[in-house]
């Protein structure tokens, strides 16, 4: 898998809330966009993973919130793998504008079968992509 | 089943917008609280329902928007069972402030099994209730 | 202002429901996404407009959905001008996925200001775009 | 202000995503809901503390997820006031059901103005309510 990736996303109005900014909680759902396409940038696709019967779910999420986004703002995602083990995914994900970190978020991720066992995260998300 | 329930909802703040009002897409939301708690105050349950393999499908749905509803505002929602068939339900739902009528909404529904295949209305949703 | 617009959205879990498709209420939400969008690319900003102290608000909004959409699924939204009057802007939006139409919506559009007055709808959107 | 707060909410149908669960995003919703009425049993009200031009920010957000959480689960939010100085408020929240938790979160919050400076945090959110 890809070490890191970048995306871009634009604050929808929906997003925003009476303070006239991207409301914290839509930070989370935006690192999800992010490792969705980390993960379609690697060769991979999240939902034949699940197809398959494999689910990542979020085991721990945080975020810290340095300077707010508002409505229209072209944002980007950076995503970083941290660490990959047998038992769990350690993500960071920050959101620029224009250069500048607004948000900078960990999340850990662990693979579960459908009845939420867990599993052990599969080979091919454990090996580093040869970008050589 | 009953043919009209009330119920409170007070405004989040995430349903807030940029505006400083609750935003419209919540509003189809709320109706969807409506139903639950009719279905529930009617003896139904729509989880069970779910569960034995029948699910509950928005066909069409409508609102007209008259005034904004702010964060915070304990509102009232009013759903009324228009008509029921072998095909359809046909509900209307009130958004109400203080005897206010800020929205009203019509959705029309229809029932599916887990494969999506409509199925006929269930004879008890169909059947009003005797108040007397 | 163009007449019709065409771009392409990604279906995000958040977005999904227990049924497995695409919420409802989230349509709604794809069609601010068209109409900003068209908006854009007609050389407009809608960010600007509320800056200028100008607001459109949705004075109705109405769904029917035929097929549902899933998790990852990239569908096109299609949004067309029907009508644009001093009062108002009535917009359809189509939500496409490899050429077949999932849902289609109308929305109806009124312009105020900060205050909630009613506006006539400016002279730049209520012309339409010489495209020869 | 009290120290600890218990509320319950009930898990919406627009909440789930397609595993079937609360998405976790929505947690962040709900550590939200708990303050605001935390706030209300304390005699305080956050919506006449933004009319006074003073807004609660989110610094930062962790939650950790223990057992997912599904439709229609009545859940409880316990909110506990950990810390409050000059410059913050630290929260902890649990989500709860039938006594089980399954999510623990801290939020640690601030205080600006309209213009997003950083203020004290105002007396009455630091002093502590005398219970007996």
């Amino acid at each position: 898998m890809l070490r890191q990736h970048e995306m871009t996303v634009r604050v929808r109005y929906k997003e925003t809330d009476a303070m006239g900014v991207l409301h914290h909680a839509n930070y989370f759902v935006y690192f999800e966009l992010g490792r969705t396409e980390l993960l379609r940038a690697s060769g991979g696709n999240y939902r034949k993973m699940e197809e398959g019967g494999l689910l990542v779910v979020v085991v721990k999420a945080e975020c810290r919130f340095r300077r707010p986004a508002h409505y229209d703002d072209l944002l980007t995602l950076r995503t970083t793998v941290l660490r990959v083990t047998r038992a769990k995914i350690e993500q960071q994900c920050e959101v620029l504008r224009d250069g500048e970190c607004l948000a900078v978020g960990h999340v850990t991720l662990a693979v579960v079968d459908r009845s939420g066992k867990v599993q052990p995260v599969p080979d091919w998300l454990r090996e580093e992509e040869d970008e050589t």
